[in-house]
């Protein structure tokens, strides 16, 4: 179906296009054309580079594979509808009542070899061009509903004028445009639909008007009666909101960190003093220790967040403590690889056949953007370890490495390793027949970077082995 | 009734001596003397110059004044059972078959006059002669049970070899002593009795034994059937335990001081935000911005934590960003001293009239100890405020500053004044008769340092006059 038989078959919908189809971009189309309160229909707007998306999406095998069994269900519903279509035609935009903009905006990171993180930038050209690219084909009285998580003050200071700019070029009024920002909180893994149509949203306008339309339109879509949105005074506001919440997530792992270390030394382990913390419901969110943080928001967000104090609000000085976050966490998968070598004694890996348990950056999901399993898989490639193979269930390709995951535990454990490490926190890897396997080994090094092991466990396997555990001292 | 009379009276009972009659060890005593499970008989001991302490529970009166009115109920409770009794003598606990250890571990802080922490030391000199008294006098199979906070590592290193060395002297056998630590969380304020009584708990002991004791004690105390226990390893893990869930508050409010300053740079309600962001249960415990941090705990628990890594666990360094939480979070009330001249635009205070609103560090409790107020206060004074009054509706006098504290609003508000800084959140101040007493002002200044008003009254409010909050941009 091309976008004009598109069209007519949906001639009495309201149509909405969505710009991105990434992680957030692809589910939101999903979840604007099931919507319950509105009939939609849907476009989905990628770059030709990524026609394979494009593809995908309009030849019945949706891009993302979950296990949210809703995604599929979501997705073949709106194949019977017929109001889904994804496109590289920029054209689309103008058909348009709402435009949701669920591109990336990234940050380039500088860092060394040991994930000290020398200077990072902001490059804003690329979100301005999809952004002017909506301005040339959109109607004067369009929703831009910004999803993206940007700098603060960018709906104010670079959506606004680029797209009254390209509206006064047309000729076009530039007081009926409508620009609100909403950011989105979604989770990959089994609740990714649940993230975005039945959880909290924030929202803000740059006038009332605006925010009021956003208002309308996040109704339709979200189960607000039991997720209350909450409106801000103003896109600022809501800006910082989405980067505050994650530099505060982002802020507590770092300071996990510190109390790793000292519990190695002081002979404590942190799980157990962190479980028992949280059972104060004014602790509840206190982290764990571990091998690092990934995924596309904590590893940026309060980067993002500093430099607009600095480039858009002539701020004092940078965000320092949000910014060092993000610099303890990054080394912390370096630091898991050192730990490793000094807890098992080993001057060298060389010899050494390594298999890691996990890739992805969070349990129970398939997302390895910006794993910390990375660096420390390239650390032991590095130093030249005789043998790595990596086993997630949820992986199958490791597309940043490119790189082949197994699936198959059993076959892995046939063979002879001298460390196994655990790298992420899967449900699989607590399984009864793992724990026994890895009791049966003989002289493994058994390495758990994530506290998956529990001490009953952990006592069984060490009569044969070896098991050290990170954030904790000698057990 | 002097201690003879005493253990007369209560000859069949369990004698419990509590060490250290303050805000923990006065109220401990009570929950311990009307503790359900057990008939015990509770001697507080404190030193002599706190004479005043002692004489007051022994004469009828409750030393310490609550809004909670548990605290007079049991106080009355134990005077009719007659099994509680106060006295610096430390011949009482030779009686005890459980002594509680609750007495003060101070931390010795140098800073400048605008907050900055030059240095820090811990003096365990009064701790170890604390204990070193009960091991003069302590049966040799007593159960010693530590609630201090105290750097960890101390009761292996300090309170085990002192006590072992005191019952060595007598010629006492040392296998039979049973050292716990378990530490408090008491709140005071109107759930002050039930912070100790109905609340989560954290235990060990120095051996299986010991914390099988402490374990035992616990229950005859604590309703732990609905708040079960949690017994850790060892009582470095406990200790670790107290100081990383303080260090984790201190730091999270420290979190909060760049991003007050940013929003008042970019214009927004951090306020505002903090509660948009706190609907999800994930960040329910992100921190309002605000004029400082108070209390005994949060100034001092990470740098007891960072002293104790380094001289008890020689650790390879401090506990750097524990200690910079510290750091930023003393200099809060400075800042808000600044802010609110510039918010102003006083470049001088020195001919202002200034009503300071709360003077307790933390709302809804009287209770002055390390109150962020005291340097704000103390800043107006050095800049020569013409005339500075205080009101808080919990505190009578500022002992710190030896400062009588009124608790007429309505008199104070008949006065007029250039500048009035609500400075603790008590309930009081959300009253609409203050509120409406503000709005009929005139060319007042009203600074806001804990985010106390809402918008709709700030509106009302600045037709006549100027509201300024900090953490927020212009208004």
């Amino acid at each position: 179906m091309d976008l004009k038989e598109f069209l007519i078959k949906n001639k009495n919908k309201d149509i909405v296009a969505v710009q991105g189809l990434g992680f957030v971009g692809a589910v939101m189309s999903l979840v604007v054309s099931n919507a319950l309160e509105k009939d939609y229909a849907v476009i989905g707007v990628d770059l030709k580079e990524n026609s394979n998306i494009i593809n995908s999406i309009n030849n019945g095998i949706f891009p993302i594979k979950s296990s949210d069994p809703k995604i599929e269900e979501f997705y073949q519903n709106s194949i019977k509808k017929e109001n889904l279509l994804a496109t590289y035609n920029s054209d689309a935009y103008s058909y348009a009542s709402t435009i949701i903009v669920d591109i990336n905006l990234d940050v380039q990171k500088t860092s060394d070899n040991k994930g000290n993180l020398n200077s990072f930038d902001v490059d804003l050209g690329p979100f301005k061009k999809a952004i002017r690219t909506i301005g040339k084909y959109c109607k004067e009285d369009v929703l831009i509903l910004v999803e993206t998580t940007v700098p603060p003050g960018t709906c104010e200071m670079v959506v606004k004028p680029i797209i009254e700019e390209e509206l006064s070029k047309r000729n076009l009024s530039t007081n009926n445009v409508k620009i609100g920002h909403s950011y989105e909180r979604v989770m990959p893994g089994p609740e990714y639909i649940n993230s975005i149509k039945n959880y909290y949203r924030v929202f803000s306008g740059i006038n009332e008007y605006s925010a009021n339309e956003t208002e309308k339109f996040l109704k339709s879509i979200i189960s607000t009666e039991q997720y209350p949105l909450t409106r801000l005074g103003n896109t600022n506001a809501t800006e910082m909101a989405k980067v505050l919440e994650n530099s505060y997530r982002a802020m507590n792992i770092a300071f996990a960190v510190e109390w790793s270390r000292y519990a190695e030394e002081a002979g404590v382990n942190l799980y157990e003093i962190v479980d028992a913390i949280r059972m104060r419901p004014t602790h509840a969110n206190l982290m764990y220790p571990g091998i690092g943080v990934g995924g596309y928001c904590l590893t940026k967000d309060p980067l993002l967040a500093s430099w607009a104090r600095i480039n858009h609000f002539n701020g004092k000085e940078n965000l320092k403590q949000s910014e060092k976050g993000v610099k303890i966490n990054d080394k912390m998968p370096y630091y898991a690889f050192e730990y490793m070598k000094r807890a098992f004694d080993l001057t060298s890996i060389k010899d050494k056949n390594i298999l890691i348990l996990g890739v992805s950056y969070r349990s129970d999901v398939g997302d390895t953007r910006y794993s910390p399993v990375e660096p420390f898989y390239l650390s032991c490639r590095n130093e030249k370890a005789v043998l790595i193979e990596t086993h997630d269930p949820y992986v199958e390709n490791w597309e940043e490495l490119n790189l082949k995951v197994s699936q198959n535990l059993d076959i892995l454990l046939e063979k002879k390793w001298d460390v196994i490490a655990f790298c992420t926190a899967h449900s699989e890897y607590k399984d009864l027949k793992l724990i026994s396997k890895l009791i049966n080994m003989k002289n493994v090094m058994i390495y758990d970077t994530i506290g998956i092991l529990n001490q009953v466990d952990i006592d069984q396997i060490n009569i044969r082995n070896k098991v050290k555990v990170l954030g904790r001292g000698d057990i």
